[in-house]
């Protein structure tokens, strides 16, 4: 008979959102009259960028023409946006990341999801505590962890707690760990990591052979100049990390579906011999197997993000949510909260009231405000006591969820 | 250290694809004056739907205002999406399959592997040779096979065989198999299967609980009225049957991007305490968890199709190719080949003139005639001693391909 993967059987109930949008639908429904302001998922509300949306029209009707038509597109993306990506995101920034060394996707979440295709399933895993939940339940799906502890955290991964105390920076594992997930700007706590910081990382990647996979999806939201927005800006970087980034937030293609996945030309893993094989091109091999590429339509609106009138547009859409995430931060510090994050970051992360915990002030605000957010317990352990709202809406519905909140 | 998959390293080198585009590009840079003719890869040539491109058209204006733009879709994809497939491809038929039963993805290809995911390592599994390479490297990479024996096949897979002496009709198999792939109307071979024939592989798995993965991405190109489009026109077969579908083929969709994947509510597996665990369930999990849904854009594209514009238009095209293969066949007959399939597929699979093997066939049309074909070895041991061409061609390029293969 055919046996199914057991260790979908460890994961906990319900991934995070569906979760939440479960007891928000429970909510609504009983009360009707009610108008629920989102500041949950982080997903953006505003229009895609005009220059995104003319070069996408131009691309549909090239693929309604017999001259203009294109079938198949190569797996790792076109090459003319990789060569955009390599140039605008990395030389630009000083950075030797080659356009072959580019893999475009649809979505980063499959991204940083798939690339344990290619890693064994013998590595110490490392996570941030809290943590985007998709790191922790693939490696829990793929078999990589034991059971769930009565704490919620799994056996098997070592968890890195960021938390007020230690200024949300995780600290350098005391043991060895094989893999590393780091997020910044960090998703769900806004906090950011500095040159010197990523440094001591990489430096202790380059040392135990490690590999740290880095999930920048959010640089785009970086204000403060000597923040790094790539860690291929930090010296060895190449030969320990590889690096996911979206057009999801930056450009608002959560709808569209773009992303793309960095893996320098000379980082290595090993096999069980010790023999040094390389990343490159596993992923390759991965993708041309098991991937078709992404859409020639929305590969065209990625490439126009990079355009003069693309990056003006984009930069709109960035000053736009930030402010968002000032105005949350002004007026939940006058409410009284303590708020972090938001300043480099489309998320702030309020300490929760004492005596609740992360889903009681969840229900708490569901009720008393119409607003829903995102209990911060739902990203880990470490994460109770926490709440993350996201800037990702209108400023009428920012201001009035403001409102509201200040007014309970 | 880092230690990577090493059931990578068991794959034969380049997947079949990328290999044939390397001796292709060697060729033509040695001899540039050459007009090479593609009847390699199974990628469609003609415009989109003209209903397709205008559905898109108009999502990609909704993106670009405030009131139409649309952030993450459902992972599932969109239900008015789900909802037509279903009436459409299923219930018309007398197929119960409901909109909760379809997962909208990116491509086939993704579904084909991924669907791994969810499903143990320790099963027994079975392929047809020849087969689409994605089956068993996917099963490969996930280590689920053992090394490559020396003919090239994997140890730890059951192969069936299909070739002129059974018909193409593979064999059900001697020992019980956990898990069997079918692929009707077949690629590579373009043969089919009729209800009959397909009762007893569902008969099969019923009796030994046994999964079917049945590839129907090439429904669309059926003729022959008692032929099934699904392998759920079989009674029993919800009970036994993931099927994959696809809009690159009807529709034109390899550069689009869309698929869908149908998991029965009622299909199970089992887990080692013998307990049923329902495989809808774990596929929804993985989905959510590990994916972000298809492009809105796209999936306009997709509703499109099933409109009553769209449905003539797929109409014209499925036609146009069908004659592309109609022309191949009596060419390539009255040249003295004996040839299969072509009458319910786009595809046409040669017999190899004696004493040559399937690449020897590949480089001898290559260099006199400058068609590009796919050698039949590249699918399998069995394979061997065949070759598949495409119909997916302008009217020209077929016609000039015959005459020089007639001409060589």
């Amino acid at each position: 008979m055919v046996k199914v993967n057991e260790n979908y059987l460890k994961l906990k109930a319900g991934y995070l959102f569906p979760e939440i949008s479960k007891r928000v639908n429970n909510y609504t429904q009983a009360n009707s009259s009610s108008k629920v302001i989102k500041l949950g998922i982080g997903d953006v509300t505003e229009p895609l960028p005009k220059a995104c949306v003319k070069a996408m029209g131009e691309a549909l009707n090239e693929m309604g023409t017999n001259n203009g038509f294109k079938g198949y597109g190569p797996e790792q993306g076109y090459g003319w946006l990789r060569e955009k990506i390599s140039v605008n995101d990395f030389i630009s920034r000083g950075c030797q990341i080659s356009s072959e060394e580019i893999f475009v996707s649809d979505g980063s979440k499959c991204d940083s999801s798939n690339i344990l295709d290619i890693l064994g399933s013998d590595n110490l895993i490392a996570v941030t505590d809290p943590v985007y939940p998709v790191y922790v339940d693939t490696n829990v799906m793929t078999g990589r962890t034991g059971e769930t502890l009565q704490n919620g955290t799994y056996q098997g991964l070592v968890y890195l707690a960021i938390n007020e105390e230690n200024k949300f920076q995780p600290e350098i594992p005391k043991k060895k760990v094989d893999i590393v997930y780091l997020c910044f700007p960090n998703n769900p706590t806004g906090a950011t990591i500095t040159k010197q910081e990523l440094k001591k990382w990489v430096d202790y990647a380059i040392e135990n052979k490690s590999l740290i996979l880095f999930d920048a999806a959010y640089e785009a939201f970086i204000q403060d100049k000597n923040i790094p927005h790539s860690i291929y800006e930090i010296e060895g970087a190449k030969n320990c990390a590889i690096e996911f980034r979206s057009f999801s937030k930056n450009a608002g293609f959560t709808g569209v579906r773009c992303a793309y996945t960095v893996i320098p030309k000379n980082l290595s893993g090993q096999n069980s011999k010790g023999d040094k094989i390389d990343l490159w091109s596993l992923w390759n091999r991965r993708q041309c197997t098991k991937f078709n590429g992404v859409s020639y339509i929305v590969q065209r609106g990625a490439e126009a993000v990079y355009s003069s009138q693309g990056k003006k547009e984009v930069n709109s859409l960035i000053d736009f949510y930030m402010k968002n995430a000032e105005i949350m931060q002004n007026k939940l510090r006058s409410a009284g909260f303590k708020v972090y994050g938001g300043d480099n970051a489309p998320y702030v992360w309020i300490k929760v009231p004492d005596r609740m915990t992360s889903w009681d002030f969840f229900d708490y605000l569901l009720e008393k405000a119409d607003v829903v957010g995102t209990p911060g317990s739902g990203f880990g352990l470490a994460g109770e006591g926490y709440f993350r709202l996201s800037a990702f809406n209108s400023r009428m519905n920012v201001n009035n969820a403001m409102e509201r909140i200040i007014n309970i």
